[in-house]
């Protein structure tokens, strides 16, 4: 390979852009862009999302070894970047040395709801980035069709969330909804059936069949899902709690329903 | 009550030692101590686990809308602390102005493997606050009735894994251990059946039968188990995973086999 100019100043545009990227919900949602890092999220990004590449001669030099990784950079393009220059753009204390500005996918929701017996997730509010990610990254294992977001969910496009979603994000389909009511309405008149975990529930939700088309209400990890929601769900279930124990973690208990519907789908 | 005394300086040496408690875990080894923070862990706090309590103005006074606490509060004593020095002892950003030393609980393997069908999770050098919070929690809420960690684990008595616990540190008996294998061993020969999720498994965790004594082991975040420990386990299983995954979070696939377990033993 020629000899390349390596970006080595904070003061070039794209790199204080990056930055902005990555801290900002507001300027990733205004350019529908956002940053990964590391090898293995670039290594299981999609091709077409990808915009642009930054690396360092050091991930250059270990990048040799993998050529499954030097192809892709071939066929992608990258620029290099050089090591102080990388720590600060970088979003970890001690960075891999790639990172990946890509472009958000879009998902409609009328594709979600055609999927063969979906099972979709519908998150209320949820805050905390490493639930986010853990629950992507969970329904993609418990085979999930998709997840919906209210708007005031936490960005699933934060570095923090993406980060913990360990690739899933680049598979698993979501999409946020400005009306989260209206939203669970058209997925009743498509025929999914609705669950809330919630006080209100009679029945263990090991006790309910989840073998046809079905959504979970997630709600809020410190208030739970807000009345307005829950009232429309058609189902209300509970998960079985020894001890003084309250309620789970929102990754936890939606852990434990997606799974519950896998099983009750492969038996 | 009569007028007290309150504390207004970082100079006291009580509340350097807080901080060092708060921080170090080699210093609540040392004096078998432990930290935590908040009115809802003050309540569910065992009360021969209580040390020291200290309270802001502000929170005394929010008290005496909750005469449970208040009723506490004269059994177990407690001092006052200016809001600035509260600040500065309090883990948080935005302190409730309740803090509370209390003494570590000691419980004994012996007792843990005469219970009644125990159920055990072995936590092999698990790293992450929160995943053992939350282990802790979901495990309280699944039946578990010991958890016994290796050497190589964070510790416990972290405020960020007491917090995340949300109270169920008071509850589930746990254990460290200085050789995860010995004891290992020591619970087979207690007739309790040993299980590792893990590549070598060929069942999947649903179709085996936990309805009698069992024992989890869920290795590091990052490496899974040790060869060494897993070697040595009875069982191996795994967990179903679609798509591209790999592998599931400690705390989800720990809460995904506790639970699997719960719903054998109540059907």
């Amino acid at each position: 390979m020629r000899e390349r100019a390596m970006i080595t100043s904070m003061a070039n545009p794209r790199m204080k852009q990056i930055v902005a990227w990555r801290q900002k919900a507001k300027e990733r949602k205004r350019d529908q862009i956002f940053i990964i890092e590391g090898v293995k999220m670039y290594e299981e990004a999609p091709e077409n999302w990808i915009m642009d590449v930054y690396l360092t001669d050091t991930l250059m030099e270990k990048c040799k070894e993998r050529p499954g990784v030097l192809e892709k950079l071939k066929r992608t393009g990258y620029e290099l970047v050089s090591e102080d220059v990388f720590q600060k753009i970088s979003d970890t204390q001690t960075p891999q040395g790639i990172l990946c500005v890509l472009h958000q996918p879009k998902y409609e929701l009328d594709t979600l709801l055609k999927k063969e017996k979906p099972l979709l997730l519908l998150l209320e509010n949820l805050q905390d980035p490493g639930n986010l990610g853990t629950i992507l990254r969970t329904g993609e294992g418990a085979g999930v069709t998709g997840v919906i977001l209210s708007s005031g969910c936490v960005d699933i496009f934060n570095p923090k969330v993406t980060r913990s979603t360990m690739g899933s994000i680049y598979r698993v389909p979501f999409l946020y909804v400005e009306d989260l009511c209206d939203t669970l309405q058209v997925i009743q008149k498509a025929g999914i059936q609705t669950f809330a975990a919630h006080l209100k529930g009679k029945e263990y939700y090991q006790d309910k069949q989840f073998t046809e088309g079905c959504a979970f209400l997630i709600g809020n990890e410190g208030n739970g899902l807000t009345d307005e929601i829950s009232e429309l769900a058609g189902n209300y279930i509970k998960i079985p709690m020894e001890g003084k124990v309250e309620s789970l973690n929102a990754a936890i208990a939606a852990s434990l329903l997606m799974y519950e519907v896998h099983r009750q789908r492969h038996l």
